[in-house]
């Protein structure tokens, strides 16, 4: 089972030790990171998942496999810039948005429109607005977040 | 000078009669309309700047120029799918959006990403939150829509 | 009628006459010249294009519509790099490719995959094996390239 | 270590079981196949690699994961359509074509352009002209193919 983890490239510490502990719960249960494969949250996601022995994929954006984070197994070199947001959000069956900023919102964004669950970490204020966004799923630390992410896949 | 104007594929009266008046101020002021060249908020803006003389791009994201809506002149087939937005957003100088759904809300998060300039009407709740998000200038009609792009346009 | 013109983004005098040549039939039979918006035959394809008053676009590969040629009256910033070149060839109703590399090749073979009529100027070899290739439709000089390429097109 | 293997989606059954050798020699060397993820040349690959124990990467051309061949360990669904050929190819530390139509041509094309050596089993002819495309280097048998694979990447 893939699972993406979205986020900034770059982050503080709180955010990242929160990525790294929903890639450690994801490679418990046997999942599969697939993220961005850069920097931020990107590294701590693929990083918590390496230290629970888990597999990491990640989607780079330019054109050279040494973007990659440390942590990344599989690098996808797509050389399209932002436009790989799109393949992120689509080789997931559910997303975990951790914090981030514009490009993360256009993968919540994708993710919806795709029909993709969401499940947040102190992400985007659009997901507060229950009327608006209900798909998103807000959860309030990182096993709660997996939790979500596994029960709200689409069979 | 080129401006993108996005917004749903399908939308009500009153979002179309707007964009229809986006597209028609756009080209009085010699600018060429730039969307993903499907319906809706995209016909709208086509068929107001065709209505004034103006020039019209979509951007399609399937195989067949046949999809574009009846007012675009120039049909950009990318085959790309939801990808395409990516190139919407880049092939203008600002961002206008009208009304919107998540296919939108992912071209102003890119938007905002690179740089570019977005006006909004009537459009994501995020836009509300000035402290979040002040790159978006709310705008209260198509005239002010269009000022203020023109206006932001980075030289 | 769209039609895209194909060839290196650094030429020899005699490539970039040939280039210039067609652009300038296309236009003066009222069709729009698609191409890759860079120099050499891409360049040359829309000089001749303009210089007999005709429209040009350019379908560009990198983020900043400063990098099309002088003549291109329409960049389109698709920021994919060389994936762009699959929108270079669905964009047009026929492709003429002008001498080229490899990116023209990658370009002809797309062109052969989606069915898209190839007309060839003095191009890849593989269009001399007429049983491996035989869409490929071999001119010997601009003019008749231009009139294979209208008469080629699917209706 | 990553190899990519291309050729067409139907193939006959002399071809297939080359492909499949290909990706059982790669395997059993430790490499990860990457392919375009769908039938014939791709499946053969697939299969070939995980009858000896390998991994494998599937880069999808639509938006199902479900379109994935069943050897498939990694579906990467990018929703592109042939633009995923791009990807297919910057993936791979070297190229193995194993016969093929036109997308193989492109994804031949691409790897020449980006500087990423191709090997050729039974693929195209323009690979037959050694001072036109000194770069592919032709195979025999699917082991030389990997010897040569092996031997031309660039550190």
């Amino acid at each position: 089972m893939f699972f993406s983890v979205i986020g900034a490239g770059v982050c503080d510490g709180k955010t990242y030790a929160l990525a790294e502990q929903v890639g450690r719960e994801l490679a418990q249960r046997g999942a599969t990171v697939v993220c961005g494969g850069l920097g931020g949250v990107m590294e701590a996601a693929c990083r918590g998942a390496k230290g629970a022995g888990g597999r990491t994929i990640g989607i780079l954006p330019g054109t050279d496999d040494r973007e990659a984070n440390a942590y990344v197994d599989i690098p996808i070199v797509t050389g399209l810039g932002e436009a790989r947001n799109v393949i992120v959000v689509r080789s997931g069956r559910a997303v975990i948005a951790v914090g981030g900023e514009y490009g993360t919102l256009s993968e919540i964004a994708f993710a919806l429109k795709f029909g993709i669950p969401v499940i947040g970490l102190g992400t985007w204020p659009l997901a507060r607005y229950g009327k608006i966004v209900p798909e998103i799923a807000q959860a309030s630390d990182a096993s709660e977040a997996v939790d979500l992410a596994f029960s709200r896949i689409v069979p």
